[in-house]
C-alpha cells in the first residue's frame, strides 16, 4: 500500500470534537497500511476572526504581515490534530508549509507554488509518523517570507504534496459526499458522480462548482494525481477525479457530467461599438491593464444599418466598479455610446465530454429553459460546455429544469453536512 | 544613536487598542533616531485559550506539538503590530523566532537558547525597517523543530537578541512603572527603584519578585546588556538594571534594594533523621532524581539525647506531591520518623548588597517581624539576602512592616496598570 494524502477543510476541524473525529479517520488509514500525510485548514471561523483583528489595527493590511497573521490559523489546527492522533496511540508530527518544503513565489495573499521539496515529510512518514502539514501556506523562494496561496489554497497544497510524494491518491475531505451533478443545496435530487475526468471537472469548477477549485484540479491533471473527493462526516466513497476510470468505476463516460451555476458574476455591455478592427482589442486591453479577469465574452453581428455592435462580457461582481472606471476612460478613443452594468444575473452551464458527439444536447438544454419560462440573455460554448446567462431570480428553477431534462435526477436526496472551509 | 530592543508583554498587546498604543510608542523610538527591534508576547488570553483547546483534544499534549500550537499566539500579535506600525507610515517586518535566528536545544516547552544568529533582523533594521520578533519561541538546533522557552521566555528572547545585536539597551515594557522596593499590590507605598545592580536583581527575582525572571537577568548580566524596566501605559522612566549606574542614576547603592515575598512554595520537613553521614545526600538525591528544584534547605543541630535531627526544605507547591512520593520510597533506607508537608507558608526576603557591611540589618529585620507579631519558622541567608519562612496569613503585614522598618516607604502611592503577560 502506498502513500495517501488527506486534506481536511475548516468545517471538518471546526472544534475539538471535529478534530478528534478527523484524528480517528486518519488513524484508520494508517491502520489499513498506508503512509499518511494530512493537510489541514484553519479551524472553522479562525480565519475570519484574524481578518477582523487585522481590520481593527489597519484599514489596508500589508501583504507580508497579513500572510504571517493568517498562517497562525493552520498552526493551531495542525498542532491540535497531531495531539489528538498521538492521544489515540499513533505517532504524529506537524509541519508548517515552510517546513514541508512548499516553495512559492513572492506574491503575498495569492502566492503560486513553484516547487515542493518534501524531504522532511518523507523522512517523517518513513519513520512511521503520520505527518500533518499546514495547508494554504508556503515560503517564498527569494525572500524566505511566509506566503499564503489564496482561496482554495489548502486543496492545492494537498495535490502539490501528493505529486511531490508520488502519492497513490489525494483525498479531499469536505462537507458533501462528493461531486454532484448539480449543487445539492439547489437540486435536492442531485446525484453523486462516481467518476469524472479531469477535463469535465475543470469545466465544472470554472462554471461555479465549488467542491474543487480550478487551480487544484489543473495541478492534479498536470501531475496525474487521482483525487478522491469525499465527506469527513459520512465516510462513504465519494467522487474520483482522474484521467481514466479505475477499479469498479463506470467505464463509459456519461454524456453530461453535471449542471453548474454561478451567481457571483456581473455582466457589462458596451453599447454601440463601431464595428471596425481594433475596437475590441482597445476595450479588453483596458480591462486587462486593470488586472481584471473576465469570463464569457459575447459579440453579435453588427446591425447593417448603423455599423455599430454591442460587446458583452461577464466578470466577478467584486471587480465591477473597477471595470466600469477603466472602460469610461476609453470612451473617447473607442467611441462607444454607453456602458450597461447588470449584477442581477446568473450563469448556468452544462458540462460533459459526451456532448461533442450528441448533437441533441444544445436543443434539449434550451428547450428545458424555455419550458421553465427562463429567458436566455447570453450564450457561450466550449467543446464540452454550454453556458447561458439568465436573470439571477431564475437560477434555481433553471438548474432544476435542466437537471431533470437530462435525466440526472437521483431517486434519493443528497446530504449536506455543514458549512465550507477554505 | 544605537539599536534598542523593546519587549512588550501580553497585557500591553491584549487587544487592538493596546497594539495601536504599542505601535505609537515603537514609532516614537524610531523617530528619536534609534534602530528598533521589538519582541512581542501573545495577546492577553491567547495562550490560555490555546492551552484550553489542547486539553480538549488530549489529556497530555505532546511537547513538540504543544510548542507548535502555542507559538501561533506570537505569530498573531507580531503580524498585527507590524500592520499597526505600517499604518502609522513606518516600515515594519515581523519575524518568527526561527526566522530571527533564535537557536535552542530540543527540550520542548522549556527550551534554552543556545545561540542567536540575527542576520535577517540586522538586515531588516539596516534597510530602515522596524523589526518585530516573536518572543518565547525558537527553533531547535538539531531537529529544526519549533520550541518554546517556557515561563518568562519573551524577556529572555529580548535580552538574547539585544546581546546578539549589541543593543544599547533592552527595554522591558510591563504593567508597572519599574522594579519596586516591594510588590506595590501589597505595599501601597513601595518606591520605584531608579537603578539596581544585576546581583541584587537576581536575588530579588529568586525571592519572588515577578517583574523580571531570574533567567533573563542572568542572561543580561552575562552579556552586560542594560535592562530598562518600564511601563507601556505611562511612558515614565522606569528602573535601570545594569553593572554600574549610568548618567544621572544614583551613584551610591542603597543598603537595601527591596523586600520580596513568595507564596508559591511549600515546606517539607523530614522528621527524625539519624544524624550520620550520607542521610541528607540520600534524601536530596531522591528529590533530584524526581527532577524537583528545591529552594531553601535548613538543618539544625541534632538533639544530643536522641542523635536525631530534622531537615526542612522549601519547594514549589506544584511539586509537593511528587516530592512526598519520592521521599516515602527512601523511608526504610534513611530510617526517618515521618514527613510533614505544609503549603500554608510564605517566604519573605530582604535583598541588598549593602547588608554585607551593615551588621545591624539582620537585627532590624527580625525586630520588625517580631513587632508585627509575625513568627519566624525558617531562616536562610546569602551574602546579600536574608530569607525567612512565616505563616502565609502573615505575609502582607510582614512585608509592610519590614518595608517601613528599613525606611523604604515612598511619599506617594505606586500605580498598577493591568494584568501580567508571559
Amino acid at each position: 500500500m502506498g502513500l495517501v494524502v488527506q486534506k481536511y477543510g475548516g468545517s471538518s476541524v471546526a472544534d475539538a470534537e471535529g478534530i478528534k473525529r478527523v484524528a480517528k479517520r486518519v488513524v484508520e488509514a494508517k491502520k489499513n497500511g498506508h503512509q499518511v500525510v494530512v493537510v489541514v485548514s484553519a479551524m472553522g471561523d479562525t480565519t475570519d476572526e484574524l481578518i477582523d483583528l487585522a481590520a481593527q489595527v489597519s484599514p489596508i493590511p500589508a501583504g507580508r504581515e497579513f500572510d504571517m497573521l493568517l498562517t497562525a490559523g493552520e498552526r493551531i489546527s495542525m498542532a491540535l490534530l497531531a495531539m489528538a492522533i498521538k492521544n489515540l496511540g499513533h505517532e504524529a508530527q506537524s509541519f508548517t508549509g515552510s517546513q514541508a518544503g512548499v516553495i512559492t513565489d513572492s506574491v503575498h495573499n495569492k502566492a503560486r507554488i513553484i516547487d515542493v521539496t518534501p524531504g522532511r515529510i518523507q523522512q517523517s512518514v518513513d519513520a512511521g509518523n503520520i505527518a500533518i502539514v499546514a495547508g494554504f501556506q508556503g515560503v517564498s523562494q527569494d525572500k524566505k517570507d511566509i506566503t499564503t496561496l489564496g482561496r482554495g489554497g489548502s486543496d492545492t497544497t494537498a495535490v502539490a504534496l501528493a505529486a511531490a510524494l508520488e502519492a497513490e491518491v489525494c483525498e479531499i475531505y469536505t462537507d458533501v459526499d462528493g461531486v454532484f451533478t448539480a449543487d445539492p443545496r439547489v437540486v435536492k435530487k442531485a446525484r453523486k458522480i462516481e467518476w469524472i475526468s479531469f477535463e469535465d471537472m475543470l469545466e465544472l469548477a470554472a462554471s461555479g462548482s465549488k467542491v474543487l477549485l480550478h487551480r487544484c484540479v489543473e495541478y492534479a491533471r498536470r501531475y496525474n494525481i487521482p483525487i478522491h473527493v469525499r465527506s469527513s462526516f459520512s465516510g462513504l466513497r465519494g467522487t474520483w477525479v482522474s484521467n481514466e476510470p479505475q477499479g469498479d468505476q463506470p467505464m463509459e463516460q456519461a454524456i453530461i457530467s453535471g449542471v453548474a451555476h454561478d451567481t457571483s458574476e456581473a455582466k457589462v455591455t458596451v453599447v454601440g461599438v463601431p464595428d471596425k478592427p481594433g475596437e475590441a482589442a482597445t476595450i479588453f486591453r483596458a480591462i486587462s491593464d486593470a488586472e481584471i479577469n473576465i469570463d464569457m465574452i459575447v459579440q453579435n453581428v453588427s446591425a447593417a444599418s448603423t455599423g455599430l455592435t454591442d460587446i458583452s462580457f461577464t466578470l466577478p461582481k467584486t471587480e465591477g466598479r473597477k471595470a466600469i472606471e477603466a472602460l469610461e476612460k476609453t470612451k473617447a478613443r473607442v467611441g462607444f455610446d454607453s456602458l450597461r452594468y447588470d449584477d442581477q444575473i446568473a450563469k448556468i452551464s452544462l458540462v460533459g465530454a459526451g456532448m461533442k458527439t450528441n448533437p441533441g444536447v444544445t436543443a434539449t438544454f434550451f428547450e428545458a429553459l424555455s419550458n421553465a419560462g427562463v429567458n436566455i440573455e447570453l450564450i457561450s460554448t466550449s467543446e464540452i460546455r454550454i453556458s447561458v446567462v439568465t436573470r439571477a431570480d431564475d437560477v434555481n428553477e433553471a438548474v432544476r429544469a435542466v437537471h431533470t431534462a437530462f435525466g440526472l435526477d437521483s431517486d434519493s436526496e443528497a446530504v449536506v453536512y455543514g458549512g465550507t472551509g477554505r
